[in-house]
């Protein structure tokens, strides 16, 4: 092979500066996952193809990576499918497996299948990739990381109450100061689907509404008008596009629009339920704001329903989204569980923490120390004590050759290790080491008593 | 849909306490590789198919995971190749993709693509699944973790010893006491089918010898046979088949065998080498061992080979193997850039571990408290008692139901959560909390900052 290799488009390999601080945020936002109660389950890369396919939406059907049957089995390939040029269905007939396109779905099949040894509510977190066969753009990949964390099996709104919290301590915790907690209430849509007419039309209504940000008022106009809703009807909407104020007096403006509308009602109950008890006590430094034209696209969706938009000035789509969906677990056969559960876009959240510059210095995974190699002699004399440092935690490294000096001090200085042993034939002698500190210069001979006390933190 | 869902054969689902446990090993064995200078990398799930495709042997190519073109693109069938029940010709007509195999080829894809902006040597450490479509059996699954270090590079032997050291280090600091750590030298193997005229045949001499363990002596002997390996060359391996003693015995008995081969005297002087030093340094709680038998499937290994057998009186396949490839990165083009590796089964290790019963009790992410719903003034009241509590590290859980005491006192049991807080009417009057201790079942009034101080490490 002469041509150099790639990988996939929209794939990435990470480097060792880029895993570490990948760690790094993980490790952040498990450690608040767990504080709020959180415990981790994880779910295989794949699932069977009929658990994921048609719980998205046709869009997302088309999204989904699908893994093609082993050996003979192609046999069963539906040629009658591909000669009526449907593609989607002769891919099934080579298919029964499937990359997750989500946690959310994999989650719910978790719940209906182990149902008998969960104990409920069933608070669960679960930080693993997502494939989606979508075209990559900035801050968009095909293979990417999902943090979730869901309760099911209570309607309880203290849960909404608590994942705002842990958004805002999460993000806080990060550094990236500032971000928006995009609220709004699938009830809320409901209600005003209501009072213009177009009850029948909700979903298309609020696909369509949910791309305000994407294509603008006018697209959504256009795009509702399109799926059969009345000009008339979309007239009525035009106050939504443009409601502003803080969250108290927007929903004020909605209290006014839905009054004749009681499922309209009880999604502003629920909205100022959060809303009051978030402001009693208070955010570290995100806001909370209401956001009447966020729909979110997943039709499982059923009270509140949340995004996180990235701290005012950095560009970047939702770093967040999640929400209440009362239902999830029915599509599996297990009715009235209901759940809510918010996600976090890891790798979109890298970029914003890159571009904001707040990872922390000390994310690094560099050697403390580089014994160098100045031979086998001197390679067996120094052995037992680079073993000795690594048994008290230190990160000893050994140049494997007994290559140029320069060489292997330009190997500790690329790599950013800070301190250099070495033992020759005079050190051997006196059974001492020379220690040498790259960033002063300076330079000691010290017992392997004085080394592991320098060493050791 | 009425039917349970499932998942697909070989894929697991992992609860709350698998995970933590997982993640326990996970943190345990990164610990040692950074220990030892290793840095991590990651790289795709999936790689383009001629990446991986060609590089494990025939059968290794049946049982890599292809994904599916997706959209228009399965237009592309190759239908005559179905037509002549060439499926994997038909099946790579349909697929550009396909799920990492192992670490290896990945890493070495790696380096190929990214030589530019690597520091040689390159020690680097990866973790992260891996999928085979192997029929399931206990131990193996269709997904699966390896974790893998290796160093690319430099030919130094002293990688080798150390390799053996973290191998020891790791199943030490697991608890895993007593592993074998099997070493041989493929060209030690080279050596051998040299001396029996059958060098020619050292990929199927090497393919048959490594299934010694699986199908015993008569089978190694038939698939020799079969092979075209002559019946009076394999005559000459029977003292190998047999062959016993510490390590320096057999090195004797092989030393004997070998005079005549130049590589096969070199692979003895290598294994010298790392036993010699080994034995010096001294290990934990493995044992290093000569298995001549031990060929490993792969072919690009070029020098020492390694694999891990359980503690007796476990019964599992191996949980660890790795070894020396002189040109592993040529197959991407780039060549002789000598590495050495090895990888750590993990699933395997963890049944090891349930066997052994080694697992600390420490490991869980339980809460350390759960609060009491007991209606939404008095959980007002307590949440930012919890938030404070969260901020300082506490995992603490608020039940989202004002329901029935009973029941929130069975989540915290089940859950295993050792502490209990409830604030009613008359605490609220006080400015205080009960703090109750599920396992004391000792009961108390205290202020914020006394259940602060009870509840804070």
């Amino acid at each position: 092979m002469a041509k150099k290799p790639s990988i996939p488009k929209g794939t990435r390999d990470f480097s060792p500066n880029e895993v570490a601080k990948r760690q790094y945020m993980m490790s952040v936002i498990r450690k608040h996952f767990e504080r709020f109660g959180f415990q981790p389950i994880e779910t295989p890369s794949f699932e069977n193809a009929d658990t994921l396919l048609g719980k998205y939406g046709e869009e997302g059907d088309r999204l989904i990576f699908k893994i093609l049957n082993s050996g003979e089995k192609v046999k069963k390939a539906d040629l009658q499918a591909l000669e009526e040029d449907n593609y989607a269905k002769f891919s099934n007939s080579l298919s029964e497996k499937a990359l997750r396109y989500d946690l959310t779905v994999p989650f719910a099949r978790y719940v209906v299948q182990h149902q008998n040894e969960i104990d409920f509510p069933f608070k669960r977190y679960q930080m693993q990739p997502v494939w989606r066969a979508d075209r990559p753009q900035k801050g968009r990949f095909r293979e990417f990381w999902q943090c979730d964390a869901d309760v099911v099996g209570s309607k309880s709104l203290w849960q909404e109450v608590e994942l705002v919290q842990l958004y805002d301590a999460v993000f806080s915790d990060l550094g990236v100061n500032g971000v928006t907690i995009k609220i709004n209430n699938r009830k809320v849509l409901s209600g005003i689907a209501e009072v213009i007419g177009a009850k029948d039309k909700l979903i298309d209504f609020t696909v369509a509404l949910d791309k305000l940000d994407k294509i603008g008022a006018d697209g959504v106009r256009k795009e509702m008008l399109e799926k059969g809703i009345a000009e008339s009807a979309i007239d009525k909407l035009q106050p939504l596009f443009d409601l502003t104020g803080n969250f108290q007096e927007k929903l004020d403006v909605l209290k006014q629009l839905l009054q004749e509308s009681q499922e309209g009602m009880q999604g502003i109950e629920e909205l100022s339920f959060v809303s009051n008890h978030i402001e009693t006590i208070g955010l570290q430094t995100a806001h909370l704001d209401l956001e009447v034209t966020l729909a979110r696209g997943l039709n499982y969706y059923t009270g509140c329903i949340f995004e996180v938009a990235a701290p005012e000035g950095v560009k970047m789509g939702s770093i967040g989204g999640g929400g209440r969906y009362d239902d999830l677990t029915g599509i599996f056969g297990l009715n009235n569980v209901s759940g809510v559960g918010i996600s976090f876009g890891l790798d979109r959240i890298y970029l914003v923490m890159e571009e904001l510059n707040v990872f922390p210095e000390t994310v690094s995974v560099s050697p403390n120390v580089l014994f160098l190699n100045l031979g086998e002699k001197e390679t067996a004399y120094a052995l037992p004590m680079i073993t000795a440092l690594r048994r008290k935690g230190v990160r000893a490294d050994l140049y494997p050759d007994s290559a140029k000096m320069g060489k292997q001090f330009q190997y500790a200085d690329k790599k950013e290790i800070p301190f250099v042993v070495l033992a020759g034939t005079a050190e051997i002698e006196k059974n001492l080491f020379t220690l040498k500190n790259l960033q002063s210069g300076e330079q000691k001979e010290v017992s392997a008593d004085q080394l592991m006390n320098e060493l050791v933190d």
